[in-house]
């Protein structure tokens, strides 16, 4: 686990190592999805990624609204960059547990399919 | 209120100006959210934001279609430039009172993240 | 109906000339839509589109996770280029006539408007 300032190039060039040298499957952000000035995670994570998973962002806005009507303003988004899968999670402990819960099952199939497997 | 042809450079001027010169903290558009040709408020909105919202959008859908299926057709976004929230209504006068309505108890909080308070 | 390789150009390339010389007002892709590397629809028809419509897009992967969990997965977009509609499908036989049936009430409508009746 590891702390970023909001700061968008820096977290951009984290995911792009991150993702880029293998060391993770999965990589999970937490915050920085409001609508404030300083939150920025959704566009680092867009310009990262090389395809977007937009149902993955509805879903959590979806199950997150079940909890809280602000769910719908958070920005979070989903991707993929090469074999590595990028999820933003919301800032808050409670926020991001429950939108990790959303998607959960869903990641082994997912991480499978970049694995190697064939999936149209 | 002002009224605009269906110009996309025009109601991107304006966007922007409304917004950077701090004239409204909110700015509501009608109309020009369809799939036709001369329906292209939604792409002005987009280029003039610098952050999209796109849960606003989904739920604007989402109410839109317990009312009328074709609600699935708008291309409405919604997003914040700077410290104003724009939100794209469709041009009907029912259908913007009802996408309004759909999102209106989330406005004030958005607003107040802008106007300073810190959101996660 | 046509096959084509897995490459995006070839597929990009295709949709724009069968748009552009008004051979269809509807265009039907199938497959391509998953997270493996080798998907790459959505992104052509973006290419391909001057306008999208995330509705229908939403609505697919909605109706399908009824269906399936890993509908949520599905990156197939919609949207417009000139009078044309061009809709993303799954590649399974079965998903893409689920897709299908989950929009098709909207196409008579929209294909309406896109030959000339006015629309906001």
């Amino acid at each position: 686990m590891e702390v970023f300032p909001d700061d968008p190039a820096a977290i951009l060039d984290r995911l792009i190592a991150l993702a880029d040298t293998g060391a993770a499957d999965l990589i999970l952000t937490t915050g920085g999805t409001g609508i404030g000035p300083r939150d920025s995670t959704p566009e680092a994570t867009t310009q990262a990624c090389h395809k977007l998973l937009p149902g993955i962002a509805e879903l959590m806005r979806e199950e997150g609204r079940k909890k809280t009507p602000r769910a719908v303003l958070s920005r979070a988004v989903a991707g993929v960059r090469g074999r590595t899968i990028i999820v933003n999670l919301p800032g808050s402990p409670r926020g991001a547990v429950e939108s990790f819960d959303a998607i959960a099952d869903l990641l082994p199939h997912a991480l499978q399919v970049l694995g190697g497997a064939r999936h149209d």
